[in-house]
């Protein structure tokens, strides 16, 4: 995924936010973002599923985002970046990073997208209003983000508190132990809106992705995440950005995890481009 | 899983047991317990899959058993410990340690109930005669139980000498390559008899669980193993104790083995307690 | 599987290819072999599946190949080793190091039977023409075998660079993304030619086998694979020889790939011998 | 380590401080306190260099301090916390954790001594005015505790940027790049005041202390800083406390960082006890 | 260290033990002998200090001993091994294992030798009487042989409990806080006696040689110690045998315990041969 | 060591070497020099022993060097890289990659300097004449240097092959098994030639150097071999280049060994600067 188009020519942006200070458990993501670029490089530039080459997308990668000062600062520089990617009419990709960086892009998102659905992917719904006296912790993130955007899916959840469980059940939120399926897309594409995605890598096993902050067994395989993502093809002009989530290189084997979340960014990234 | 509760009130009492010393292949399981214990403190203690909080669940955790003199000494120490908790009317968890440590346990847990069944998930039968000129080896544990108990269940393993699998055909042990299904739920039902679960973590794949002494591949994932032990709601009032074992911590990659050991027994305590 | 039988009274050779010179991505597999004897001496030695125990078996172990000069030179050591083992009218096991070793294999091979299948278990379709300037690199093997042999089998391939699948799709090469079923082998049966079969570890998801130099993930589990090598039973003795390539043990845990190869290994001689 | 004294009957108290998020290179600090606990346990509780084994000492171990709310709120707890134990006319033991705890800590100190030394052992000078936009991070440490008090003195310093260097000269701080000799020591001895000692662990070189946050070369050997830490003793009954940060357990190599900071603790409290 | 010579032509020979299961803190120390011996594979044969290659030397290597039953049976077998060896006129070079082996090895010798001195090099002077109940534990493995050759010389030795240190006092013990030196030597020479040399790798700092199971901080550099092995050179002749033992390989990083006490081997051989 | 500096502005150039083909016993070095780099935005600019800071030096990083071919072919274009640095009046800074690398750099230098000096820190004189057949290997590089370049200092040697000790003797090479002192400094200014330096890691000791592919036993500290460079700031002005090679992130510990390699690339472009 070596970026040979300016900025100009793109129309996908690649940022990577270093930001893991809110981890209650491991910390190690704040290097998510660069293992996974130095990963891309390893890669090829070809998908035979998708039958499409990286040299046919035109997208640039602005690398590290430099964080400075308290979270309510740094996330305002996030929310600022993706800003300006989105004013000039770009989609913009993150790379983790801990899982609350999601809601100051969401936040960005939502200043140009005013009604979108918020399709999640993860083990965990992190939906606590608070966690450790925080409420921008990375357990919170889909609070936050239901306060502002009340359309959300949460697919592969298997962890959570009974608060959290009994928030989603009241708010009747869209929360599923499985991954997306065609059903759920035919109902998403019905409601033909604006679509953000957010995966938080620990939606693979621990056994896939053992790289990772919180990682909770019974999960999925790579192969069951990969071919939930294709069906979005049907639905790529409406995702409008995506991020890749609490990738945590320090707790990683041979870079698996890494090279996971790069094949994940490369095949979204010609699905979108 | 804290334990908030006393001794005295609760029904399920929890010890680790750090013996890993006939270990022939990879030691390390000595620190099994302590590692599971630590893990289960990062774990949510709400299931959304039974839909219980450890809250309502009453149970004690009385730490490591300390373990003097030679093995046979040991293995008296253990064994008169799960009597004493067993003689005040609790149920008891093990966890290892190795495999051998659940012969002292079931000759305890003989003293009050004459006739069980032994359930086993594991990648090994674990019936050797002797093994290295050892009798209490972890190789040979299920022999020695079944000299003393019948009754013997075995799921999910693949691996054995020659020597184990005649005795097993000659003896007529129900033993099965895969993992306990709803048929085999029904025949368990209908024996109507108390239960002792003995589960080595090896039964998952290494994939799914490479922090343990002899990795054995093609093995089951977390799921298969959760959805075979959720079966098992079902004669949880016959259940009188359980293990797990052969977590070895030294060979994990970001404890994930320890953290999968630890949701088994969230689980399990969830459907007994 | 320890060898305890003399060269002269074995069907069934093996050696170990300590070379990984021209691998691009991590380096390491000049150990695989070395670490696949080492994991081989704890597995058990009897299949339950195939119900078989090596003692039934007429095999003896070479040991590391002595390599020395420049990667023609080595690569005519390989070449000649396995000729002579060929000439004495055995069939030949070779452990890797890295692909690139197969081709020297296959030519010695094709002195002997001019007119072979070889088939590949591969998350790679290794078809470049050349890689790095190296024709000879282990991103070339199959293109160079198949300048010297047409048919060629690949399963499991998910991974190759553009200008890889243009021209299997010009070749019409059997190019698959599954493993092999019964259909396949029907097909394979029908022809009816001596086979050759090239295992890259990494064939498998590297959840499973972590340790090889290019891991690729949406792969296949240790059981799925195993399944597939078993229908190669009906076809046993026309393999002539196979190889298993790419473990690499620095980037291994708990030395679980190592121990899967070892028992891929086991296996297939138990179909063979 | 194991404390079997009660908090009333002791004179040291012990807390550990699971705080790492200001960390700006590596994280994992926050497991340091409880890595160091545990191995603790493996120690002798006997020291032949100072003759005198802990079972002479009474102290008791409260445990991992619970943190919660920003950065800030986290301090106050911490403060509040060493207050407590001062307030009870007790000593004081801290293992962290990042250095920045260091501030609330001496914050609280001051509460009952009015005007001490602060004796730093470290690899960094710690002085700077702000980082990454906050006055609170662990490089800023030595600058708060200068703000509220000047006596400080500096052992084993080889890194900062360049203002730190230049505000040490400017005001004159005794900042030393050798550890404490015994010319220091009688100049210490000569201001006759109480002493508040924190050493991060980084003073050490990587070789003997591989698990920290900011590993800097050119760095002491384990017998050198106990040598220097040794000559303490003729001043123990004027140090109020002290404190053993930036271990980082998941960067150590067999716990040897842990087990160093455990024994240094152990040297401490025999000489203060 | 290829040992190119028969057992009948060699006048060294050496075994490895593959012992570990008294082992308290860390087990792994039974492939030590396996990783020292594939170490010194990569090896020069030249040491330019001794100015003397490894084909001036005759010695045979009988590899790892296969050990069976229980403890006192295995000591049985390492005692009747060494035993034999000697009995052919031969020097003993045994590598372990834990230390407690070094007891079976010091019985056999004596039974040739009747009064020997046995110098020790360790960071623990392992003089217990009993260990966790067992009298042939590692920890009371010089107490053990104290009880049958009473001329004892301890180097390195920084640990202990104090019981050891008491007994150790009464029985006026020669134990030493720092390395042989010239003046040791010359006590050594006068004494005219067979020399039996067991060296305990943790009396090296766990920087030089973190793969042990029990490190000890405040050790001893590679090069301090070297420098003090040289020293024997004067009285090689005298040496009957030598162990290097608590090598673990699993807690070693980059291999370089092993390689370190390969080097110990190699230039002892050199002085021996 | 962010470079700020343009190609042109810049009087001093740096390029990382991928290259570790010919690595004989643990090969990874290849990517030393993308973790010297990232290790170094770790670091501060400024030095306190040198008392300057980074910004006050002109240099430029050009990144990783692609290279093609076989080795032969990948040497030329090392060699030509270099040439084109040095033509266009700069010195040169190459980050390893093996030691074969200083081969083609010093062809390259000799272009412009006839007669120079090489200084060489390493652990092994590199000295053969061959190696497993091929005379640019790693183990060669100082034996290719000398047919070309006569005047060479080795400092810190402690390995090596008779052969070698033997070649190095008839030819009278400066080789010595310390650092270089004051004493060497005086004799090398006598010269009075262009310097050029070749630093390979493992000079240090495996406990200060652990990432590196032939660690050897018996080395040095880190503030040794810095004391002993610091020395060259006397003749700084007639070093044209160095090198620092043999750094194997794969084999390190928590980035130490890269740490300090970018450290001393630091002070070394603070006194060439």
């Amino acid at each position: 995924m070596l970026s040979n188009d300016s900025y100009d020519d793109s129309n996908i942006i690649m940022i990577t936010i270093p930001f893991d200070e809110t981890s209650s458990f491991k910390p190690g993501s704040r290097d998510g973002g660069a293992f996974i670029r130095r990963a891309s490089w390893g890669l090829e530039s070809y998908s035979p599923i998708l039958n499409r080459d990286l040299t046919e997308v035109k997208f640039h990668d602005l690398g590290d985002l430099y964080l400075y000062g308290n979270q309510e600062k740094k996330f305002k520089t996030i929310e600022r970046a993706v800003y300006n990617i989105i004013k000039d009419g770009k989609k913009v990709v993150s790379l983790g990073g801990e899982h609350s960086i999601t809601y100051p892009i969401v936040k960005a998102v939502k200043e140009f997208y005013n009604d979108i659905l918020v399709i999640q992917f993860d083990a965990h719904c992190d939906l606590r209003y608070e966690y450790l006296g925080n409420k921008l912790s990375h357990a919170c993130v889909m609070r936050r983000i239901y306060e502002i955007n009340k359309e959300i899916f949460q697919f592969g959840v298997r962890s959570g508190d009974l608060e959290e469980w009994e928030f989603a059940k009241k708010e009747k939120i869209y929360i599923k132990p499985n991954l997306m399926d065609k059903e759920d897309l035919e109902y998403i594409k019905s409601l033909d809106k604006p679509i953000y995605l957010t995966i938080d890598i620990d939606v693979l096993d621990p056994a896939f992705a053992p790289g990772t902050g919180t990682p909770e067994p019974c999960g999925f395989s790579s192969r069951e995440l990969f071919n939930s993502l294709y069906l979005l093809k049907e639905v790529s002009d409406k995702i409008v950005g995506f991020d890749v989530v609490e990738v945590s290189p320090i707790n990683d084997v041979n870079d698996i995890t890494s090279i996971t979340a790069a094949k994940i960014v490369r095949e979204l990234l010609l699905m979108l481009g």
